[in-house]
């Protein structure tokens, strides 16, 4: 294996290039911290389609081709879209990709799938399989409180360690053009394990999934002889208050502690304290729109210089819940770099 | 991008090698006409589990496991499992590589999953992001109707081009250590697009996915020059009868007849027509237990030397089934080749 390095790290040789993305999201977003990072804010969650889950996959659709315009390229251009939701069947993926009519590579890997999407192509344009590829992913407040938990004419409570499903669709083009001005690059990738602490709760999934992120970010900073102080920003995808603390207390039983002023979650970033979404942000949406459009935004301010994206998934489904298995977490990782 | 030919190709210059496989099957199949194909038939449709779901997953470790096993490797050096299946949230395969331990892909194809496994696999393998990789895919009677359908409980008809969900798993090691003997490789990748021909019959999925099937097979065939004489077997996942002869009027329509004596459809090899299937066998497993157990042992008896695996997918859910929508189809095509 010509590209790993230590035990469990790919080295991406060629550093492919981020040539262009997008974050399209829902009012409650728009109405948060990030507003001015994002592309475009769709007030009506129906997007103008009859049901939530043809909404959300409006999003997908509307952010993918727009990271593919502001590349500067056509739909025809693209060898390959991959991406995911957290809808059953990935019906949100599926039903955009119908209209970009490009070839797909349809993923599940849950809140993680924005991470999984960016390592794949990463990987596939690095090795000359593509040249352009569009990663996408998206979740809908609605959708997925229907699909998870409650119909949400019920108004269920919801619990302090509860999270609020981000509405939105984030985009990036992964490149081999070196004629294409890059955002950023991408230079290595860490694959999750599935590790599992037997937590149950579907309420808690902040604390399901720190434990898969501490296992990912562990192998990623062993393998590269790297520590926290080498990334400007290490930033996870969902976690939440709960697991972006449960994270730095797992990382300082491990030896490597997180520094708190360069490690964020991107459910902590989106929404602001006072949008009472409790423990904050999740879903597939939330990591990639907070990457789409708040992260790259500062790459291209000259902000960040080096980032480590790592977005977390809780791998657990209504059935599996109700059969009482446990909730089984992962986390994926690719480091990021300026162009330079 | 180097490895393309024609349009939209991918050659695999390292020529990958399948190193070990593994096919594992319920009662049903056992009993059809590929039975001393399969590894182990299993006749308990609950494989000692306390649900379907459960028992699905553990098909899909009993497969991945016996398969690394076969090529002579341990757990600890699979690079990546990938796959997936029909579940909701791929549930089999979450479960299946939670005690597997090794880093986790996870895909929905729905049933083109297998093909769409091994397409990827093969090129990062190829590139040498993976050294060993091992690619899955189940399905279950039991779980598929309950969730697309009806409790089985019910007892429903079934219309005769409704076809017959495979119990089983099937699964190969994609592998770039070149001591491992090879029961073939891998040479060509031409991923699917999403095709669809506004069918929204979810009782005839072989109408659904056939334009897809005949995408992707004129794509291939275009780009690599070759003629379906090229191939001693051109075989599709689970178009069953009604998408079989369907297949062969689209690619004569397109000017590129197939010989019926060498393009077949797993499922019509896997279950004989007394077996009351009505259209043939279908899901994940259909396709990954005909190529894990029948066409690699084939291979394995000299008796094929060229061959193009294309398993379909129909990209539905019950929820965009019950929202009014069509069914989007897909079709992966892999080229494998004897080792020479």
């Amino acid at each position: 294996m010509t590209n790993r390095i230590g035990q469990h790290t790919i080295l991406l040789p060629n550093r492919p290039r981020i040539v262009g993305s997008a974050a399209i999201v829902g009012k409650k977003e728009g109405k948060g911290p990030l507003h001015d990072d994002f592309d475009q804010i769709i007030d009506d969650d129906l997007f103008g389609e009859e049901t939530w889950e043809k909404a959300e996959s409006r999003f997908q659709y509307t952010a993918a081709d727009l990271a593919i315009r502001k590349a500067g390229l056509t739909h025809e251009q693209i060898d390959a879209a991959m991406g995911g939701d957290l809808l059953d069947q990935i019906m949100a993926a599926s039903l955009a990709v119908r209209e970009l009519h490009t070839p797909f590579i349809g993923l599940y890997g849950a809140c993680s799938t924005m991470a999984e999407s960016l390592c794949l192509a990463s990987m596939l344009v690095d090795g000359g399989y593509l040249h352009h590829a569009v990663c996408t992913a998206s979740s809908h407040f609605c959708t997925a409180e229907r699909q998870y938990r409650f119909p949400l004419e019920y108004g269920s409570q919801r619990p302090p360690t509860a999270q609020w499903t981000v509405t939105g669709a984030g985009s990036a083009v992964v490149s081999a053009d070196e004629k294409l001005p890059a955002i950023c690059r991408s230079t290595h990738v860490t694959l999750g394990r599935i590790v599992d602490m037997a937590i149950k709760d579907a309420n808690n999934m902040g604390a399901a999934m720190a434990p898969a992120a501490a296992d990912t970010l562990h192998r990623h900073l062993t393998d590269t002889g790297r520590t926290p102080a080498d990334y400007d920003l290490i930033i996870t995808g969902d976690l939440g208050r709960v697991g972006h603390d449960l994270l730095l207390t797992l990382m300082q039983e491990r030896g490597m502690p997180l520094d708190p002023s360069r490690y964020s979650d991107c459910g902590l970033e989106i929404f602001s304290p006072d949008q009472d979404t409790h423990a904050g942000g999740s879903g597939c949406g939330c990591s990639a729109v907070t990457l789409c459009g708040h992260i790259f935004r500062r790459f291209q301010a000259g902000e960040l210089q080096r980032v480590l994206f790592m977005a977390t998934g809780a791998l657990l489904s209504p059935t599996s819940n109700q059969q009482g298995d446990t909730i089984p977490g992962i986390a994926h990782a690719i480091a990021l770099e300026a162009d330079s």
